[in-house]
């Protein structure tokens, strides 16, 4: 898939201003700036090109929905997640739980990482809409890319398990700052976590059948 | 520690009303409604007063703050937090994981649960104030007990890990609804997920020191 990173590359029709990352990244910092003020329902497409300086046609050439606008902006620009998720589920079968953690903190463990979290996840978390077009746009980007990677027949269900993990360790660790996990340092989070991901990723799951859900495995 | 879940008994000055449960209760509906309206910034210990109409000086008689009355809307009414922690750090030793998850689904897993997380967690990540506030209360709350259960050396280390998986499937599961995970039933996640919070809790956890940060156990 080209293009960049859960914009959905559509066609230049019209724009006052010439397309481009830099125009992208424009519209992207005024509508970080306008959830942050407003919240996710009172910000608008209008709103967002008005404070850009652009021409509302010209969000609409790069973002298909609001929700898309916040989901996009919860990467730092210049990054792709489907490439760096790539390499990691391309490499070393028994590192891919670390690698994960490391990646995943490199990417978000900056202020500015940090400020785009907050930003995305209270939005998405506010409205039923934007939470809906979240997980899709981190379906499209992170992880599928984690997902054919596995090779695995429940390869969907260990990228949830994974997720869960990772939402919630950047949640506390970066977002809401619990101690000790918040100070401790990059290293010290990957040998903790990252064998929780690798179990999730290659390990056996006590995975319960349907038919099975009164008698789960493992008790 | 006397009192109710995380209001920070107060003794009565004045009010209009009786105090009691369904006065409190009254007022945490009415800031809920306000939070998911106006957002965290925007909503004003007067303006949940004049919501659940009572007098202002009644919101500040159970609720120290903006963000105590956010953190205290995320437990259905009548349960105690740290009574029902309590009893699982309580029970058995190579139980509790499962146990852990399987009493976070019955308290949140409902509609009523899903819209209490919703609004809870978009205004703790909204605003600095309110995630420092719903951090305290957690610990208050929640960690405490947890903490106090397990007489290790690191214990808020393994409750903070705990916290980090524990929120994200929350956020994942519940509030964003992500796929295979949002349908698995209950027994299925907790076959999934318990025996990670059990190795948190009583594992050996790969910490690394201060002085090891640049060359971590397990790599």
């Amino acid at each position: 898939m080209p293009g960049d990173a859960g914009s959905g590359p559509k066609q230049g029709r019209r724009g006052r201003r010439p397309a481009g990352e830099d125009t992208r990244g424009l519209i992207l910092d005024a509508a970080r700036a306008e959830f942050a003020e407003r919240g996710f329902d009172a910000t608008s497409m209008r709103g967002v090109a008005r404070r850009a300086g652009v021409d509302p046609a010209l969000v609409r050439h790069y973002f298909d929905s609001k929700a898309d606008l916040l989901a996009a902006g919860l990467v730092p620009g210049g990054v792709d997640p489907r490439v760096v998720v790539g390499a990691v589920a391309a490499g070393p079968r028994d590192a891919v739980g670390e690698q994960l953690v490391r990646l995943v903190l490199s990417v978000w463990d900056t202020p500015d990482g940090r400020a785009r979290l907050r930003a995305v996840l209270s939005g998405a978390l506010s409205a039923d809409p934007a939470a809906a077009v979240f997980v899709d746009y981190l379906r499209r980007t992170v992880f599928g890319s984690l997902a054919a990677g596995l090779e695995a027949p429940d390869a969907d269900l260990r990228v949830g398990l994974v997720a869960s993990q990772v939402v919630g360790l950047l949640v506390t660790r970066l977002v809401i700052g619990l101690e000790p996990l918040a100070s401790l340092p990059a290293d010290g989070v990957v040998a903790l976590v990252g064998p929780t991901l690798q179990h999730y990723l290659t390990g056996d799951l006590a995975v319960v059948a349907p038919e099975e859900q009164n008698s789960p495995h493992g008790e």
